[in-house]
């Protein structure tokens, strides 16, 4: 060695710091790396909390340990990675002029001064928390942290809560909710704006609450905490902006997060517009010594271009591996962005997303096409579950912008395929003819992937008319002037039936009985079957014999989140 | 309507047929549509065969019948469709001059000739057959019409067989294979190359042989079938190119097909060099008014631009709807081609591929890297299942060309996620960044696909030499002078170790204990773990302490398809 090993310090000891960390040290055996971690513990598998929580599984240390049983503690980190890791330590502050941060043991209060030549910045994020009445009771916890995990799991274990309140209706929230399910626990869910799930559209989230509700869990959306009501110091209930009041011995608040860019930011370092530490494709801050990662930074949309916050654990990590060989080699590795993927299993459902919602993009000002569809997984006779899905395309460039998935069948696959359908910037007409594998243990003929890229293009080549569930809903409510008509055989009729004032035309049928259709072709005629391939079929008919306003109803009756006849 | 309705004549009622005709009846309600089927059913979902033999499902119309239950018969056809659909007719000659078929009605022998305006040939394949000696021996089935089906699934239910050979160890022969073992049936492959599943390289082939034979079921490779042997005309067994002879009552063939080009070859249309008949893009053959499809056509590969077979259900349906659009609207669709996209269950595991395989690679004289991984498809802690993995790149445009993905875990996922990122000529580092769906449920942190491709990344810039498995073996064989490291803990290596001459030294504990490592710093290091996660951790402390040869045996121990010590 000529020169001395550089020195690396890393703030944080989640998921991307220990990842920088590590790859640091796998490219440079010589060089000296020290962690700060504030928790008592390091990486963490903070998205395995909630299953811990519902008792999925019972061993703690799972949750901190190796694929191997290893667990990641300061031992470990030395002697395989011979990374000097420092927990239940507080990183006070950055001198970037001296190169230092300040560290603060926690446990004895001591200080002490590391010398840096290269810095990264994981500090993660706080749970947001509602600044409302009773805030600081007993029994409100978030779910972030270990300790969260394991008070929450104690309740769990020794039975002390019958009902809880889950303050926040999104990825958490829901998570949360089937694990104090799990736990025996009724669970109701608050949601201040009008739809759960914010990154699904309203149908597709309508579909969810029902699934929700069906297993004996509630949702109350339009509504925040006005309150926490207590007794002795411990919580009672929640209170809701409407004045309900849910009775409760314990509420998890998860409202989301915000990037903990404090240090950051008394350092001099630029925040960005949505309010993380702004970095640049190599995950360098505008100090060029200092990389950040996780979730206390912005970092690029590949579809929009805009900076967003993606405080997600695969992201944290994919961040991390990036500085690990730019501490190194500068310059070596680029994180050119995310494409909004996201997944959690909600009871039977999965429910998955990647892109833009229909709603987010109209709302960046995009000229969009959408279609919903419903099908299944896999074939019927191998016990197919069913899947429904709205694909969003750029009307202009055809590309597949955005993909939403739903249902007790394999979405995280189809979820996975299109995120990489989005990053190849692929268009619907590539989706169409997509080469995927197909057996019947795993997938229809023709894909629920390409069947959506199918419908989808009808849609953009004009061959086909949709409206959502909740277009034909409000037409229905409003008394409108339309025809609406029943694709599916008499048989399915009895078993499952809307009662929207439809009639019943089997598509067999259809082209002998059009007396029974509206004498005025302009007349609005809506058609759907159980998912609407029939109903699309029913409409191309009905549209070369000369009626002008026919319409599917999209996704058919598996995509109806209202009540129904029967 | 001005002009005459557009008459359309397709020949195959199976998958493209069907598809192509289903699909012009919605783009041209009045166009006249007949379709030729030798056979007496339509539609028929022929994947499914082996689930209906195998016993999965019972009820054989679930074969036939549309997801609502309705069979898909000539009457369907007529009353949902307006399509003529005429079975049990073959079509016996196609006169481009005069623009008609001639078809004979197989039960009463009449001939008719239908005209017409375009023309569709998708007359699918024939299964190869071994011209043996005892070939025409009762009891030899292949499973490709659904009356094949109906036979071996009444085998199966009246117990008429205990033992079978399965002469073909690719995809439907494992199909097969399974199947008649869920039936009760002790079942050998016999494969005559040295491998089965030709589109996997031979290391993981040899993981399936191990999973097939672990289910007491045999597989013999490298020999052929010399003869069926007989008594009274039924087969009592097969005897081998090198003697073996195997007593069955049951031998089913499945040792690939051939297109049915006869028609196409009779009339004067292209057939290209891979006995397919040639198509553009468009899906016209030479004959610019007749469209083929399906498993008697030749397309394009878009890894390698040469012409290839795809005899698979999923392309000829996309296929047969690219013809549908552009029957009515000329030019107006197009398939470009398939990426090499399979899968299949084999018992407890899932083979899947998609591009090439290094070996077809190679072959076609392409320079390329790979690299083998294995690792978990969700976390430990909620009950992760094994994938062993092969990925290849380019190694000049860094392009993802192959991927093949095995084991119990899901890698029907991984497969169509890489199957995506190959259509989208996504690189290696494309994939190392990719935003994919992560929850515990559905993946790790960083997906094993993503792991893949960061492993392949660090091949590609040398930051790892890697070593296969049959590598090593043959090193270990031939008594090589390498010295080989395990890099896992103690009681790992209690439970399970390879035996090879293996050194165990924890990669906690390497380095204080270089002295136990080979003076001579060129001498050859072979490093594994249970993955080589920590074989490669490992590999980099020695080369930064200064031997020079230091490799990665690549997957680690759930990768070596060999015996062990234990």
């Amino acid at each position: 060695m000529s020169s001395a090993p550089i020195k690396i310090v890393v703030i944080g000891g989640s998921a991307a710091g220990p990842k920088a960390a590590a790859k640091a040290r796998r490219m440079d055996e010589h060089a000296s790396i020290t962690i700060i971690q504030k928790e008592a513990n390091l990486s963490m598998a903070s998205c395995g909390y909630p299953y811990y929580v519902g008792g999925v599984f019972d061993d703690r240390n799972q949750l901190i340990c190796t694929a191997a049983g290893i667990v990641r503690d300061p031992n470990f980190f030395d002697a395989a990675k011979r990374i000097d890791a420092r927990v239940l330590t507080e990183a006070v502050a950055i001198d970037r002029a001296a190169k230092t941060v300040t560290c603060k043991h926690l446990p004895t209060g001591e200080i002490s001064v590391i010398p840096y030549d290269k810095l990264v910045i994981a500090t993660g994020a706080t749970p947001l928390y509602p600044s409302v009445p009773g805030a600081t009771l007993s029994g409100i916890y978030t779910l972030h942290s270990l300790g969260d995990a394991d008070a929450i799991r104690a309740i769990r274990d020794e039975k002390k809560a019958q009902r809880a309140v889950v303050v926040g209706g999104g990825l958490i929230g829901f998570e949360v909710c089937e694990a104090l399910h799990l736990a025996g626990i009724h669970t109701t869910v608050i949601e201040k704006t009008a739809s759960i799930l914010p990154f699904l559209d309203p149908d597709l989230a309508r579909l969810v609450s029902g699934h929700v509700r069906s297993f004996d869990a509630d949702i109350i959306t339009g509504n925040g905490v006005a309150a926490f009501l207590g007794e002795a110091g411990q919580i009672t209930g929640v209170k809701l902006d409407n004045g309900t009041e849910l009775p409760c011995q314990l509420a998890v608040v998860a409202v989301g997060v915000r990037p903990n860019i404090a240090l950051a930011q008394a350092a001099g370092l630029t925040i960005g517009e949505q309010g993380g530490v702004d970095v640049n494709d190599f995950m360098q801050t505008s100090d060029p010594e200092i990389y950040a990662a996780g979730d206390c930074v912005e970092c690029t949309s590949l579809i929009t271009g805009n900076k967003v916050r993606a405080p997600y654990g695969d992201i944290a990590n994919l961040q991390g591996r990036v500085i690990g060989q730019n501490l190194i080699i500068e310059g070596s590795a680029t994180f050119p962005g995310i494409t909004h993927t996201g997944i959690c299993k909600i009871f039977d459902y999965t429910v998955g997303f990647t892109g833009l919602s229909a709603d987010q993009a109209r709302q960046l000002g995009m000229d969009i096409e959408t279609v919903t569809i419903a099908g299944l997984d896999i074939p019927p006779y191998m016990q197919g579950k069913p899947l429904i899905s709205k694909m969003v395309a750029d009307r202009q460039t055809k590309r597949v912008i955005g993909f939403q998935c739903i249902g007790p069948g394999d979405a995280s696959k189809r979820v996975a395929t299109v995120a990489m359908a989005i990053r190849g910037q692929l268009t619907v007409t590539d989706l169409v003819n997509a080469d995927l594998p197909y057996a019947p243990p795993y997938s229809l003929a023709l894909d629920h992937v390409i069947s959506a890229a199918q419908a989808l293009e009808n849609k953009l080549l004009g061959r086909m008319h949709g409206l959502s569930v909740t277009e034909v809903k409000q037409r229905v409510e409003s008394g409108a002037d339309c025809f609406i008509l029943d694709t599916r055989t008499p048989q399915e009729f009895e078993e499952i039936r809307l009662g929207i004032g439809e009639t019943l035309i089997p598509l067999g049928a259809l082209r002998g009985r059009f007396n029974e259709l509206p004498e005025d072709r302009n007349r609005e005629i809506i058609l759907y079957c159980r998912v609407s391939l029939r109903g699309y079929e029913a409409a191309a008919i009905l549209q070369a014999h000369g009626w002008h306003n026919v319409k599917v109803m999209e996704g058919g009756i598996m995509a109806w989140p209202y009540p129904r006849e029967k």
